[in-house]
This record gives C-alpha cells, sequence and structure tokens, in this order.
C-alpha cells in the first residue's frame, strides 16, 4: 500500500481510513512498563465475602467439575469459575414496579437487564493468553452457561459477553474476568449487522459471514486457523491489529456448539491472545462475542468474535463523525499476527 | 433519579446508560499530576521551518489583520493564526492518478481530501479556555475560511473542524490548535443526523433542532446562553460532562453567519471550555463541529458544537455493540457546569 485507503466495513456503514502515511510497526505500540494497582482483589480466592454471592460457580467432583451456586450466606471457597452480579451494574434485573416512560422525553426505558462477571480462574494472573486448555474449556462452558439462562428471558433481547483487559482498556481489576450484560434491545452494532446479513441472504441465498470466510482465509488478512476456526484481520479494521475469530460451521449463536468446537476455540483463545500478547508486550485489548439474539436470523447470521487491541485514542473526529483512522494496514497486522500465533501453537 | 435510565439520542440510533449505581461527582476525574512532553513546538513562532508551508496566515496590519500565505520558501514570522497542512494526512489532495477501484473489495476508494490544522495562537498555551477573546474571533474566523474554501471543491462532501485537548484526547502536541479533515464521503453520524431530521422535518414541518433547543433552554440540562448561543447538556450524553452548544438563529452551517454570531461564539467557547477547565482540573476533551453539507439540508438542519470530555475508557461493551454506559447523569453535569461557566462569564 503506497497510499491511504478508504475502507467500509463488509456489513456495517462504517468507514476506516487505512493511513499508510503514518504507517506504525508493532514495536511503536509496545509500552515498556506497566503499572499494577496494589490492593486486596476481590476476586481471589478468599475473598468471596467481598462480592455478592455467586449464581454459578464450577467445582472440582469425581475428576471433572460440578455447576453449583453460593446460597444461604454459604459461600463456595474451592471453585474453578465463578459467575457473580458486577457490584456496578450498568443493568438491573426487572424490579416489582412495572416500567415506567416518562412523558417529555424522547425514549426512555429504565435499564433493564443484567451485568455479570466470569471470574475465569482462582488464579489471579490466568488469562487466556497464558491459561491451560482444561481452564478455558471451563471458561468457555461458562460463557454457553450464562448466555443460555439469560437468553431465555422475556425481556432479554441480547446478551453480550465481553472481556477487558488492561487499565487502558477500562479493566479495573486485572484478575482473570469476562462480563456479561444483557440488554433490553438488540444493540445497533448488532442490529445493523442483522440487518445487512438478512438483505445479502435474500439476494444471493448465502450467508454473507460464510462469503467473508472464504475470501479471507485465502487472503493476505488470514493469520491461523485450526479445525473449527479462523482468525483474520478484518478488510476495514477500526483498530491497529483488530482479529476477529470466526467457526468454520455456519451457526447463528453460541449455543447449541459441539464439544469439540468449545474445545477448538479454547485453543483458539490461547494461541490468538497469547500470539497477541507476545507481539506487542501484553497490550491492553477487549474483545467481545456477536451473536444472533433470535433463531429467525439463523439463515444468514454467523457468530464471531471480535478483539480489538488498545493501542490508539479515537479523538474528535473519529468522536464526532463516527468514521476511523487506523495506522496499521490489517495486511502488516495479519502477517505480524500470523507469525506470533504460529509460535504460540508450537509451544502448547 | 434512583434507577439506571436507557436513553436514545434525539435523532440517532445512539442509546446510553445512565448509570446512577456507579454514578460519579467531578472530583472522582480530577487528576492530580499533568504529564507534558518536553521538546521543541513546531507550532510555536521561530519553528515554522519544521511544518509544511502555511495555505493561510493571518497577520496584523493597520490596526487589523491580513489574510496572506506562505510561498516561494518565505514563511511568515508575524503570524497570529497560522493553517498548515498535516504533516501526517489521513485525507490527501486528489492527485495526478485518476481514482482506483480495487477488486477483489468489498468497498474501496483512496482517502482523498484535505487534512489541515489551524493554529490558534502564536502563544503555546492560548486554549479556547484561557484566550483573550479578539484571539478567539480571529479562531472562529479561520474555521469559516478555511471551511469556505474546502467546502467548494467538488471531490468534497464533508469538512469536519474538530479539537483534540490534551495527550488522552489523542493531541500528540499541546499547542492550541484545532485539525479540519475533508471527507470524500458524508460521515455516518453526520448523515445519520441528516435523515432523522429530515424525516421530522418531512412530518412536522418543524426543525427538530430547533424545537429541542426550546425544550433543553428551559429544563434541567440547560448550562448557559448569551445572545446567540444556547450550551446545555444532552439528553442521552454518551460522555461524562459532554455538552453541545446550539446557535439560537436556525442556520444549517457555519457559513452565513453574522459578524454577532462570531464574537458570540468566540464567548461561548471561552466560557464554556473555559467553566469546564475549572470544574475537572483542565480536562482533556474534544469538541466536533456538525454540519450540513449541501443547501438542500438547509430547512431541517442545525448546525453546532459537541464536546466531549475524555474522562473514561470506552471498553469491549461499548465497542462490539455501539451501546455506551455514561456515569454521570447529564443533569447532575449540567448542574455543575452552569455554576462553573456563570463564574467564567463573569471574570471576562
Amino acid at each position: 500500500m503506497s497510499a491511504n485507503e478508504l475502507r467500509k466495513d463488509y456489513l456495517l456503514n462504517r468507514r476506516v481510513v487505512i493511513a499508510v502515511e503514518r504507517r506504525r510497526r508493532p514495536t511503536d505500540f509496545v509500552k515498556k512498563v506497566r503499572e499494577e494497582k496494589a490492593g486486596v482483589c476481590p476476586f481471589c480466592p478468599g475473598n468471596e465475602h467481598m462480592t455478592p454471592a455467586a449464581m454459578l460457580v464450577y467445582v472440582p467432583f469425581n475428576g471433572g467439575i460440578r455447576r453449583d451456586k453460593d446460597q444461604n450466606g454459604f459461600r463456595h471457597k474451592n471453585w474453578l469459575i465463578r459467575c457473580i452480579p458486577n457490584l456496578y451494574p450498568a443493568f438491573t434485573p426487572i424490579g416489582k414496579k412495572k416500567q415506567v416512560r416518562v412523558k417529555d422525553s424522547p425514549d426512555f426505558v429504565k435499564a433493564v437487564g443484567h451485568h455479570e462477571v466470569i471470574v475465569e480462574s482462582p488464579r489471579h494472573d490466568e488469562h487466556p493468553s497464558v491459561a491451560q486448555i482444561p481452564q478455558l474449556v471451563h471458561v468457555v462452558n461458562a460463557y454457553l452457561d450464562r448466555l443460555e439462562e439469560l437468553s431465555a428471558k422475556a425481556y432479554v433481547k441480547y446478551v453480550s459477553i465481553f472481556r477487558n483487559h488492561g487499565l487502558e482498556a477500562g479493566a479495573s481489576l486485572s484478575h482473570a474476568h469476562t462480563q456479561v450484560i444483557t440488554t433490553p434491545f438488540v444493540p445497533r452494532i448488532i442490529g445493523e449487522e442483522l440487518g445487512a446479513s438478512r438483505r445479502y441472504w435474500m439476494k444471493n441465498d448465502q450467508c454473507a459471514f460464510c462469503e467473508i470466510l472464504t475470501r479471507e482465509k485465502a487472503g493476505p488478512r488470514f493469520i491461523w486457523e485450526n479445525g473449527s476456526f479462523v482468525a483474520f484481520a478484518p478488510w476495514a479494521s477500526v483498530h491497529p491489529f483488530e482479529f476477529w475469530v470466526f467457526p468454520k460451521t455456519h451457526k447463528s449463536t453460541l449455543e447449541n456448539v459441539s464439544r469439540k468446537e468449545i474445545e477448538d476455540l479454547a485453543v483458539a483463545l490461547k494461541v490468538c491472545l497469547g500470539g497477541l500478547r507476545s507481539l506487542l508486550n501484553d497490550p491492553p485489548y477487549n474483545f467481545g462475542f456477536h451473536i444472533a439474539p433470535n433463531k429467525k436470523d439463523s439463515n444468514h447470521y454467523h457468530w464471531h468474535l471480535e478483539v480489538y487491541p488498545k493501542l490508539t485514542v479515537w479523538a474528535g473526529f473519529e468522536k464526532s463523525t463516527g468514521v476511523f483512522i487506523n495506522l496499521v494496514p490489517p495486511e502488516d497486522a495479519a502477517e505480524n499476527l500470523r507469525e506470533a500465533v504460529q509460535k504460540e501453537e508450537k509451544g502448547l
């Protein structure tokens, strides 16, 4: 690439300038010093009283795990996974009072829903990039458990499973954890993807994402694959070193994935996030699962995971226009990540 | 407010959770220490050779100012305002080669356009919050000059005028400056506002923004007004302490504003940004002008300025869903800003 390019997302009305004139290399983003907040970790074993009671714990049982919960004041101590309500929820469960609609407001509704934390390991630093695969299989299973329970509620229209890693990416606690938020509406970005992929399907009788996958698997933005998953840097990457992980089998949501897919996803998380970690010295990042909220979208939607390294700042232009500037061409990002992820895989 | 609220923007399909359960006060955002990058400032007088030649300078002349430019190797030294190309442009002027469309890409176009810097003052620290009003009048006039010249070009579909203040808000140089980027398309957020306000106008024969202004002027989110402008915290503020500045007279763009409006905008910038500065100890922020790109939108669009303090981080939930969580109810923000801005006005 010799000139800046303006790219539009596969489906979204989202444009990105791939700005080669100020192109950056991985080393430009590597921070030498990392600060760490001191203090007692409320997610570490022994501190269970510092958080609300768990609605789900995995505890060792007969060489496998048993699902249970904290109740009647009792708190499990020997857990492998611990799911708890967020102490400061953005969305809160429906109460006894009826929802109110306030006059004199363009659009008002109570933020009804759930906001939970999945503590991924009793070991403070067992982040996916360095975790043991069996532990990551527990993590993925916990995602599925929470998704299944929460999406069954009538007032839940979407379940967002996301992870913030590092202070700069919004993680106020450094203990390995994922968050789950349910919304009483379909979020904008998911809604736009659903609409565009539905239109594509009506016109072409094909899943747009399946076609994207076929194209990207064979191209310069390919990063890695295993039996069930493909990782690639998306064409119109918004963030430097952004990558997406797609299941090879067309499925619209995480429910009903096979045991093989769960294990393969655990491996994908480990090697892809491990590659990102080794390439950029454990950078802050966010990830979010994108899933179809309804069965009616099962033909045209294809669930996936999007990973956004947090290496730059969105400033006045991005925030006031919704247009993004990315200093790393996704082809460069993929080349660097490909090598780093392959090394991680060899280390398994 | 006793429970979290879910609010939708006046016009955009943009939702925000006003999260009172983790509500923050102004003092929670005040940073005690500010770092400052050392080194030579390329925007300071005497260092004009460190930047490209200016396409516009204001120089003192007969007690007023004269417009000129650098040419034939000559660089003006005694400027009051200096407009230069950005050394690392996101968008670049149209070249001799024809635009190419690459096959095998969903949507590709060269990032054709302009990316400029308006150096707001020869004095390094003369940011709007502390500037002299006559200097701020020059700044506003420079916005108008660049807007007029750039928007006349056939390949320019939108002119974004925005400001990044502070390292955390993306300002890599601390000398007072604004940036201008032109895009060969109408940006998403502007396009959505245009569409929604057009629909409102067709239905109600009224400018949606004029109605918003009437309502907000009389309500709990009002902050400040002078003869020509009103500042308020928007109903569905995305950012803590976000505020918008609207002209009282319906106009779709900044062109054709009167001398009185220019002076009143200079005052609005000074007292509103001054209030923000004093309330939160000179926080990082971004601002962006929203204007209609075409005359055909003059009935229904209403130009304005949006100011986004940079006090929190958008994390995995925001980035993967397009839904936002704001820890400061705009009513609280307005109450605090109202007092702070009034103090600034008294100090004029």
